[in-house]
């Protein structure tokens, strides 16, 4: 039987790695060191998932490292900050050497893949929490911020929405789904991809005002760039671009998940018109699809419309983690 | 009956301050902005707390407050570092106001003592855990490294040790204390002093080799120096500082409880003779006292010896998450 692992052992062998880094002290001291690049603002995010919440007991760990990292690299994506490095502050309710492999090998598969280190972090007994700060770096002046939308911005969706939540819609039997379908939108849920490369290339080049990345639902978090720019808008709903399995359902699921799904990490962004070219022409560089999906008001309000321009009342409500 | 707390009136509610802060933008944002000191490097740890491992269920939340933010700041202490800002993580059962003022309270009380800003964070429904990410600055070249110290170093610790081990026996009734004394040495145990001015002012003197803050008690933390620095030491446990209650104890109890007690957040550091006039000045200066409590060999191990110099064996333990 193999022995137990210590809580040194197994940060030594799961989450230490032999190769350089960006810090200039990693795992092992008190405090990790980083050497910012002279210059560079440090945009910093942290996201904290729990079982039952975030993820279903069981959940498959590769995936979870996946996802653990992913949606903080979102918050950096919506920021326009280039990823550096994170902690990983993890309670376990034991140590169970399959479940660490897998997680390790999800983690560090999208770590290499936007050259974030992992610096630090601490590792306890405790029910599953998966804690991650993540840290960017960014241009002064270049961050894209919630409250910089203007009156007269297009609105814009990066990828597809509402797959994931179908997912979760097909796993509560809410919806009945073939099986193969229930894989593709369920890969939505589980691994998303965080659109570092198109928000790091909209910050840089300047044309964009502001950003958010979806993860309560479209409708949620464009009120909050609602709310910080003081200003309304209205979101074309059937121009909102569905995932492949959402895209065969009837147009009333279509519209709600699209619009208030929720875990989509895709990026919504505001722009003046002028804007349009250009960002379309990076979001072809970037590889990751944009559309344009509404416009920022003068009006307060969120107005929801159908592809004729009339109003539409979805009735929809946004994810809080403390109602119900 | 209140209305129940939404997730954004909660963090707003207990968590926005009116105040200007070291931030350039703080929380309210997909990331917070940091500006880093021109030149300096910024020390990071994260550490996450968990009922009924490193608190008892149902403690009282201002201590809860304090306590999450000192185990970090020592961590900076430990390397030398200034604290400038911190996130915080926090996962709760439900969303109890009057909880949440009270871990608030302590929280931004000992915050505010070292201008340690709160830049952002996350709140989500789960089992309790707390977990902080803190942010300090120093000088390239001035981090005490764990991996410093040097055959015929001195070790020093700062303060006192075992009080809070004293605490815990108390509560568990392994040891039967007064309800007075239960009290002081609990104080010590559920509010740590974090050694920030200490650790930054000898980081600053350069005239420390290695230190760590004793969080896992001494024998294990001092552990940790050796390995990293590849020496032994010798440590003289009856000249370790027992805590103004376990003083009073019997010899075999004190020894045990300094050198292994577990959750002091006192100093360690070696550092070479010639520097033994200016700590003591330093630790003057900063209102802490310090003791040399052994030094630093070249043969690989740690012996302990009493106050004659004659080998103790006591059978010490150091603290491990996964362990049993």
């Amino acid at each position: 039987m193999p022995q137990a692992l210590s809580e040194f052992d197994l940060i030594k062998q799961y989450f230490v790695r032999q190769r350089p880094g960006r810090a200039t002290l990693g795992i092992g001291d008190d405090c990790a060191l980083l050497t910012p690049t002279a210059g560079k603002q440090i945009a910093i995010s942290s996201d904290m998932l729990v079982e039952d919440r975030h993820f279903f007991a069981g959940a498959d760990a590769r995936m979870l490292g996946h996802k653990s990292l992913a949606v903080n690299l979102s918050d950096l994506a919506a920021m326009g900050a280039r990823p550096v490095a994170f902690t990983l502050a993890l309670a376990l309710p034991q140590a169970d050497r399959h479940w660490l492999a897998g997680f390790a090998e999800g983690l560090f598969a999208l770590a290499d893949e936007h050259g974030c280190e992992l610096i630090g972090g601490d590792t306890t007994k405790g029910p599953l929490n998966i804690c991650i700060t993540v840290f960017g770096e960014l241009a002064p002046g270049q961050a894209l911020r919630r409250s910089a939308a203007r009156a007269g911005d297009d609105i814009w969706i990066s990828g597809a929405l509402g797959d994931a939540r179908l997912a979760l819609a097909g796993y509560r039997m809410e919806q009945n789904l073939p099986p193969a379908d229930l894989a593709t939108a369920a890969a939505r849920m589980h691994t998303p991809t965080p659109r570092v490369a198109l928000g790091c290339a909209l910050a840089e080049a300047g044309i964009v005002h502001a950003a958010i990345d979806i993860s309560d639902g479209l409708v949620g978090d464009l009120g909050h760039i609602l709310k910080a720019s003081h200003v309304g808008a209205t979101l074309d709903v059937d121009a909102l671009p569905a995932g492949p399995v959402l895209a065969r359902q009837d147009s009333a699921l279509r519209r709600r998940y699209t619009a208030a799904g929720g875990d989509d990490y895709e990026l919504c962004f505001t722009a003046p018109a002028a804007s349009r070219d250009a960002i379309a022409a990076l979001a072809i560089s970037c590889g990751t699809p944009v559309t344009r999906v509404g416009r920022i008001d003068t009006e307060a309000g969120l107005r929801l419309v159908d592809a004729a321009g009339l109003p539409l009342d979805l009735q929809l409500t946004s994810f809080d983690h403390f109602s119900g």
